[in-house]
């Protein structure tokens, strides 16, 4: 949990988060409890509840109330990875088998709705009904996100909009939401939940933009499975759309494309990702990326200024990594 | 709808239940909306939604908040049948295309993650915790039935408190919360909800038992689909387990379960189904079903004596369906 080098001070809570999180899918029923620690402990980042505890530092910060947004947000972003996997077919995540590669589909399929109840579970202890229909409003959107991308498989005809649209559902809305829980569950002032929340969309659109050039730029060490997976599964994205832009990469670039989906994993996607590094567009990506970064800090600099709008900063910076 | 011919009172309401339904599921996202609604209309009884109408006839009866959990009961329902489709790889379901026969898993997934966020969004208009944990609850033990059920696939095993826990959770505790908070959401007093629950479980548990019997023993005209299903997917039901207890059955009944697994789906289950028809298990099973019904009447009777309870008898009856 590098995340927390930054700033030791939530620490302390955040592993009474982990251990609650663990707590959480413990039940009666042993395989569900096994493959549901299984996937929390393969590991991740925890940025929703380091969001929801530092939106908390707003309020009046209790970290009893605050469990119970930061949670459930963990579980819906692990119940919907859980899914993922089963759509992406993938075998490892964060260098660990998945639960449909350790398990099967199935297992897996049961074990992302078992997890989802649980969430709920979880808030249902908390009364506020703006907190409910916040969470579930995210959860719709995420799950019409997942079907976009599924919809947008290969789609080389699509918009630099319809990306966007599709990345704010299936990223950055849950992060925005985080912020922003975490403030109205320590009864923060509404215009801090708001910036909250920007500060959170825009973080989160930045963070999808710079995982998605990753996945071309980055080496196979850096993430954990070889580059170019997004490309091979048929997700066609920010920088891939600009590359396609560009006139005289076009053709060649589309013929890639299709050679990859027509070989269905089984081909390299290395030359696609060769011309889509030799063009603009990852520095158009990155560029763009940078726009939602500068929103998130203007954000920011509208929130008093304590020590947590500082943490703040740093994580936004911490999590769009820059790639040079 | 033909269980609302034995009372016309509910019709209106059941006419603007049934608008509600297809309205909670339009949104922007084209192909999520035509995959539920195809869902949707694709019918069912709406038994949830008929239980919370009637439950809410014991307290201060008000259509618009008895809506707010109708509508997400008879959601989640959906949600786990097209979860359940996958599962079984069902090609059709009440005689019409399954969401993932006529598209295909991965959007009967995420399709199925959609409605259960649309349920939520809904019932996010009740500022009630209790009703929250309840719902939340009910989806958690829903997906443990639903793991149990695949763990247990052909395990010729189990014991019969096993199937009873499985269909508990499967089934009985979803009519039994229908109930329960139909009474719960116009304040009706805390005994009448908890009878209520009570008659529902009885009901619900009744109601699986005997449409278990019913694949066994039914007509494909009567089931929509061929008889054996169960036994074909490997869905061990109760019939099944009274047949084995039997010592000159035992044997010969296993062999071709077993042949029924190794064949896997091609082999037709009508050895093995006639053996159970010669056993006990069927008349065995619906005495079992019989008690069931017999506290679900019994709790009625600690009711009030009013015109729904009386409803409440017949769609018992209704719902339980004897096959001799």
């Amino acid at each position: 949990m590098k995340l927390l080098d930054i700033f030791g001070l939530l620490k302390k809570d955040m592993d009474y988060i982990e251990k609650e999180l663990y707590r959480s899918v413990q039940g009666e029923q042993k395989l569900l409890s096994e493959t549901s620690l299984h996937l929390l402990k393969a590991g991740g980042k925890r940025l929703r509840p380091v969001f929801v505890l530092l939106g908390g530092k707003f309020g009046t910060y209790d970290i009893e109330r605050l469990k119970l947004v930061a949670v459930p947000l963990e579980l819906i972003h692990s119940a919907s990875l859980v899914h993922d996997d089963v759509i992406d077919n993938a075998a490892t995540r964060r260098g660990k088998p998945t639960v449909k590669s350790k398990w099967d589909n199935r297992i897996a399929m049961y074990t992302g709705d078992y997890i989802y109840g649980k969430a709920l579970e979880m808030t249902a202890g908390l009364s506020d009904p703006a907190i409910h229909r916040i969470l579930a409003k995210a959860m719709v959107q995420m799950s019409i996100g997942e079907m976009e991308q599924i919809r947008d498989f290969f789609n080389t005809g699509q918009s630099v909009r319809n990306y966007l649209l599709r990345i704010r559902r299936k990223t950055a809305l849950l992060i925005a939401v985080s912020c922003q829980l975490g403030a109205l569950a320590t009864r923060a002032p509404e215009h801090v939940s708001s910036l909250l929340y920007t500060y959170g969309y825009n973080v989160g659109m930045a963070f999808q933009i710079q995982d998605d050039v990753l996945d071309l730029v980055g080496t196979e060490k850096q993430l954990g499975k070889p580059p170019g997976s997004d490309m091979k599964q048929g997700n066609i994205t920010l920088p891939v759309l600009y590359a396609l832009q560009e006139p005289n990469l076009r053709e060649p670039l589309l013929e890639e494309i299709t050679r990859v989906q027509h070989e269905e994993g089984r081909a390299s996607a290395s030359d696609a990702i060769g011309m889509i590094r030799q063009s603009q567009g990852i520095a158009k990506a990155e560029a763009l990326a940078d726009r939602y970064m500068k929103k998130a800090l203007d954000a920011l600099d509208q929130l008093p200024n304590i020590k947590t709008t500082k943490n703040l900063r740093d994580i936004a910076h911490f999590v769009v990594k820059r790639t040079h």
